[in-house]
């Protein structure tokens, strides 16, 4: 959110909060009715689902809709609960199919169930067919409300039965011509069917060459499909190539983000938290995180037995311990710039995995490079700092050794789990730098223990 | 890359290959004329560029330019300097002026002012324009090829000045309204248009509340009011708000793909490289690299002076250094986890500055949670591998301290750089973990040090 929203945003809320305890419609309507939707919402977003109710019951419609529509999921569930049925469902039958369906998705079981029989019978086939989507699927964030034209049809009629569809379609800036049975044989953009003759037969100005999307493909793939093609709208089909819906750009941005979101936060080494950070639940935070830290805890704790191994070198030269948390932080430090490289580049497409011996190969080489750079310069650091010659050699070698093995630890791991199916992402930089740690000390003590 | 893409990609390069030494241009035309652009640029991704000049002059007109602007920048820039003068100018002048700006932009200094002499008179206005703007504003990654329409016009009037300009408009599907000072006073998009009856004046059917972005703003800033909004295109005014270019969706996409792996790169602590991985020059990775590892080794090097002043202690217990890279890492891995949950929060905008205490508290709060956690479990793991009773209780003591410490200071950082305005991403899950090591080993000794 830029500056400015930020202080009219604020400013919106200074004017807002005193009708927001008792009973002050008219006020708040005078207030709000002439705000875009998006700055309404942003207002909502940090006030609590009774004063959410409280606006949204003030506004007139369709403002208090297009309102609901902007507001962020979690502030749409906690407000549902706050209606009573019959607005519910209105609500949900004026959402597009697509917000629909995510909205219904984050609903309890039973609530769903008891509100699908209120809805008008068209939405009510909308969602239970929507809903057989896995939640990550192309099918899931598409929506039904596209505008198609049979291929026979010309121009003037297209333009006459657009004017009918337009209003039940999320867009009509692209037009779908489909065959007798539905299955998808082409597109046309408005543009083109406003630039050519009326008496112009649609199947012979169409595109026949198009991008579609199956219905169960996975979200990150149909984000991909974007980038590459620059896509106003993606056709998505079923197995026998009938379209079903359409992916549009606005929701593709979205995702892209959420996607984006979760490969951060593994990279992290957190679970991903879905909610934006200041709504996510306390205890879902701590859960996310903790695990995490615990199944690291006892990664690094191999360390531990590692040391036990090299006591009797410690206690012949204390200051090989000096350099301990600087071997191995620097270790790890190469491991997560490896590993975040080549997580960023596989979710990309940068790097895929024929790639994997060039990218083997282009590691070790950095890896080395780094290596002596920094070997070389804590061998100087450790000198001058008046440790014994043979501790700085230690230290130097050593340094040496963790970098490459940092860096190639972290480039293979990530295409490892790839090609085993996993998701790279779970291939944290703190994972990885642990990893790396281990290794570290079994590499410093053993070169010390060589060379004293 | 889809897997299918994959395929499809390698086999396109096992039949051109064998036609791509020596002179074969009808071969490989005959084999890809008929592929889609987005295919032969991915083929020629993967090819030098004289081979790439090769299928380029085997391709016929417009096919060729086509897949010239699919390709990735660098391989753009490559080819060029395959072709001739003319052949140069010419692939110029069709790329569409963002485009264009773009590839300009990576081209050397001499080579553009030798080029800019040569072009049409139109475009180089065009070039010299874009140039002024800094390479991340709106204003460099605007397209000025947008459809205009005077306030004044009808709709009759508007379709028919609508087919003389949509050939050089990048979309006609959104119409920007202007006035005689060439003021931006409101948007049509076509759809309204064609839904609208001939006579109408478009003043009266256009949309009055606009969303714009001045020309100098961040790209980032761009990307947020697209999400914000859910835009199709966004256009561009000018400090007396009139109209110099829009931005469109296909474009904010890679800006956000772009903007997120700098982000992402910065939390690696490696500076952002540009090129995809294995096209980025071997050079420039190590130095991306190199100078943060070179930066956090220093930091990294205070845990020595640190050490030192505890040898009576270590050498009091032994078992004391066993446990060190445990509470170590453990303190940088709350802290990298917070770092990233705070940063993309801000990143996204689900954090702002006024945040700050609400922030702070979540994370001391997730901190002393996660603290008494690990440290009871530090304490056990300890008490069970045989460590007399004083050093466990200094572990587990040190590790709820470094807990806290690494939250705290994971999530403060990033927040207090924002405040002065700089990148919060600059504060990586590297750096952070390195004054979170200083600290924990401090707490940690002198803990012990009061328990023996």
């Amino acid at each position: 959110m830029s500056i400015t929203d930020e202080i009219s945003t604020s400013s919106l809320l200074e004017r807002i909060k005193p009708f927001l305890e008792g009973y002050h419609p008219v006020e708040i309507k005078d207030i709000l009715e002439n705000e875009h939707p998006e700055n309404i919402a942003e207002l909502m977003n940090r006030l609590n689902s009774a004063q959410n109710a409280e606006i949204f019951h003030a506004l007139p419609h369709p403002l208090n809709f297009q309102v609901f529509e902007c507001l962020e999921i979690e502030a749409q569930v906690s407000m549902l609960k706050k209606l009573n049925w019959r607005e519910t469902v209105k609500l949900l039958e004026e959402l597009s199919s697509d917000d629909r369906v995510d909205l219904i998705h984050k609903l309890p079981e039973q609530t769903v169930e008891s509100l699908l029989p209120l809805m008008a019978q068209a939405e009510r086939e909308e969602v239970r067919k929507l809903l057989q989507y896995g939640e990550n699927t192309a099918g899931a964030i598409m929506t039904t409300e596209y505008a198609a034209i049979p291929s026979n049809f010309s121009v003037s009629e297209s333009l006459l039965h657009l004017r009918k569809i337009a209003p039940n379609s999320e867009t009509i800036l692209y037009l779908y011509v489909v065959d007798h049975e539905r299955k998808l044989i082409g597109t046309l953009s408005l543009k083109d069917l406003v630039l050519s003759k009326p008496y112009e037969i649609i199947s012979d100005i169409m595109t026949k060459d198009i991008v579609t999307v199956d219905v169960l493909i996975d979200q990150e793939e149909v984000v991909k499909q974007f980038a590459k093609f620059d896509l106003f709208a993606l056709p998505v089909v079923d197995s026998d190539h009938k379209l079903v819906g359409i992916i549009t750009h606005d929701d593709i941005l979205d995702v892209a983000v959420e996607e984006q979101t979760e490969d951060v936060h593994r990279l992290g080494a957190l679970e991903p938290v879905e909610a934006p950070y200041l709504k996510a639940k306390f205890f879902q935070l701590a859960k996310n995180r903790g695990l995490w830290l615990l199944f690291l805890f006892f990664g690094v704790s191999f360390t531990g037995t590692a040391l036990r191994h090299f006591e009797a070198t410690m206690e012949h030269a204390m200051s090989l311990v000096y350099f301990l948390p600087l071997i191995v932080s620097t270790g790890g430090n190469s491991g997560s710039q490896s590993v975040t490289l080549i997580t960023r580049a596989l979710a990309v497409g940068d790097v895929t995995m024929k790639d994997f011996f060039r990218v083997a190969w282009r590691e070790s080489a950095i890896g080395i490079s780094l290596g002596l750079f920094l070997g070389i310069i804590g061998w100087v650091f450790a000198y001058f700092w008046g440790t014994p010659f043979m501790v700085c050699s230690a230290v130097g070698i050593a340094l040496l050794g963790v970098v490459i093995a940092g860096c190639m630890i972290g480039a293979i791991l990530p295409m490892l789990l790839k090609s085993i199916g996993l998701d790279p992402a779970i291939m944290s930089s703190p994972l990885v730098a642990s990893i790396v740690d281990v290794i570290g000390i079994v590499i410093y003590f053993n070169v010390a223990s060589l060379l004293l």
